[in-house]
């Protein structure tokens, strides 16, 4: 694919062309993962996350104008997974409007769910590997601040940043409820609001608490986002979490963690292409819909005998 | 299994039993799925949703009082799918704080995400099929709106009730945005609020621009949940619009788009229990993931020459 060289070279175009290509045709994508994966593995991989009404958005916006600053390559993915109905980008060009026009130093994409299982991982996983290859220094994966999600990031990502805010009733709660195992940095965003230092000092002693005994011990950083304050404090605690991933035996252990989460995604994915496929096409699906529905059998003994018809067929690519 | 005649026979006990068991123990999941699959198909399977904050607790409460005013059974499966790491319960008793004890004519369950791939539609489905087998009338599963939820009750429920309340904002923007096509019903919550006037006819609106081509105009119902106020009228339309699927061919549509999702669960699930478990016990996993690290070759060449060797050697149960 001329595509992958024009990329690999630095065209944006051809970037974007890449990511929609391999979000709708499985073979291309496999095809583009076979020819880069020798170019992946050295961009940072930053989650941000955190509960809804907190400013994630505008903290993404911080970072990147000071990563930018700092001269590094940007890519941003921002994930909406409550969005199963719409195909498209939801979470819009918002970046651009505070003068950080896309160039090849700058990519933005937005994903929805595609309302398949484990799909959106799947597809996040897919820009990052390109934006990798493409040789962003940083990838931010912004993700609305769900449980479920905050899970998958956890795993996808080196550094994982939750982003909470003073006055907001939710955000401690979260943190105790179980996110909190997750953040390798806090931010205690809209730090000049009422209350601030209290939620700061709360979250300090839940940190210092929960994570005694480890090696890393979260840093908790208050920022203004929208005026830039505390975000050069932040940048230079993600580049001390990267160092102390790279220092310890701990990247290593995140890149398999990833490649573990890849296997089984392929496997599934795989398993969605051919068998799935194959029984709806092949009007099996309809038999036993219809075999099951008038209650033939029970519907275990049903889907089983049809799955090992077709291993037994030669229906694997 | 006596616990499934015991069961059959109006244990409550039995019935909590059976689920836990279910949701821990594929094949005693199957076994059971086997033994009860001829007893299913008689309740009216309603899911009530919307976005956080208008009341969706009060307003299911109110619905079994007076369900059970009817002499209705009702089961109530509770789902709170942001929480991945809560394996337990987690929306709690509080409709038995209500006055509304359990026993043989209501039972309650709360379930979480299991941070696994389909795993909670999976679990409520198998709920669902308990209940229905247990003898329920009705049986209403709750979700935290967020759109995955919504999107995946849409196809589990016979009837979609969004909840939505004046004064909250995000409620007609969640409409506007893409729930609004899975609702078959509306409440509007808290109608003694400012506003709400406005609100109903904001969302009578919408839906009517909608589904102005549909045989079945989806009722707005403005309620007052905790005064027990407007629940009569909603509930004689949950029965209007179970009557509507019954008369028309749509009941049997909904049942086999329940059972076409079955299946790609049970499908799915079938290859999480043998390939993942295979290729983690057998060692093969961590084969893998060395080779993808170390580059040895492109991972998906990798991955897909592992799947022919075990689809070729006798790995499948």
């Amino acid at each position: 694919m001329g595509l992958i060289d024009d990329m690999l070279n630095g065209s944006q175009r051809a970037l974007s062309r890449l990511i929609t290509l391999s979000e709708n045709d499985e073979e291309a994508r496999q095809e583009i993962i076979k020819r880069i994966f020798h170019s992946i593995g050295n961009a940072h991989i930053v989650g941000i996350t955190g509960p809804p009404g907190v400013g994630k958005s505008t903290t993404v916006d911080a970072v990147v104008t000071e990563l930018r600053g700092r001269g590094k390559r940007v890519g941003v993915i921002a994930v909406d997974p409550s969005s199963p109905f719409s195909q498209g980008a939801v979470l819009g060009d918002r970046i651009r409007m505070q003068g950080n026009d896309e160039n090849e130093n700058l990519f933005i994409r937005s994903l929805a769910s595609r309302g398949k299982l484990g799909g959106l991982s799947k597809v996040t996983n897919d820009v990052v590997k390109l934006l990798d290859a493409f040789g962003m220094d940083v990838i931010i994966i912004e993700t609305v601040g769900t449980g479920q999600s905050e899970y998958e990031i956890a795993k996808m990502a080196h550094t994982t940043v939750i982003v909470l805010s003073p006055g907001y009733g939710d955000g401690i709660q979260a943190i105790k409820a179980g996110i909190l195992e997750t953040g390798d940095i806090f931010i205690v965003n809209k730090a000049d609001m009422n209350g601030a230092a209290h939620a700061v000092k709360d979250i300090v002693g839940t940190v210092e608490f929960n994570f005694a005994v480890n090696e890393w011990t979260p840093p908790v950083i208050p920022v203004i986002a929208k005026k830039q304050e505390g975000i050069e404090i932040f940048v230079n605690e993600l580049e001390n979490h990267y160092n102390y991933l790279k220092e310890s035996n701990l990247m290593e252990k995140k890149s398999k963690d990833r490649i573990e989460q890849e296997i089984e995604e392929h496997i599934t994915s795989w398993i969605e292409t051919n068998v799935l496929n194959y029984i709806s096409h092949s009007g099996q699906k309809q038999k036993i819909i219809e075999q099951i529905y008038q209650k033939m059998d029970d519907p275990i003994s049903l889907i089983h005998s049809h799955i090992k018809e077709m291993i037994n067929g030669n229906f694997v690519k």
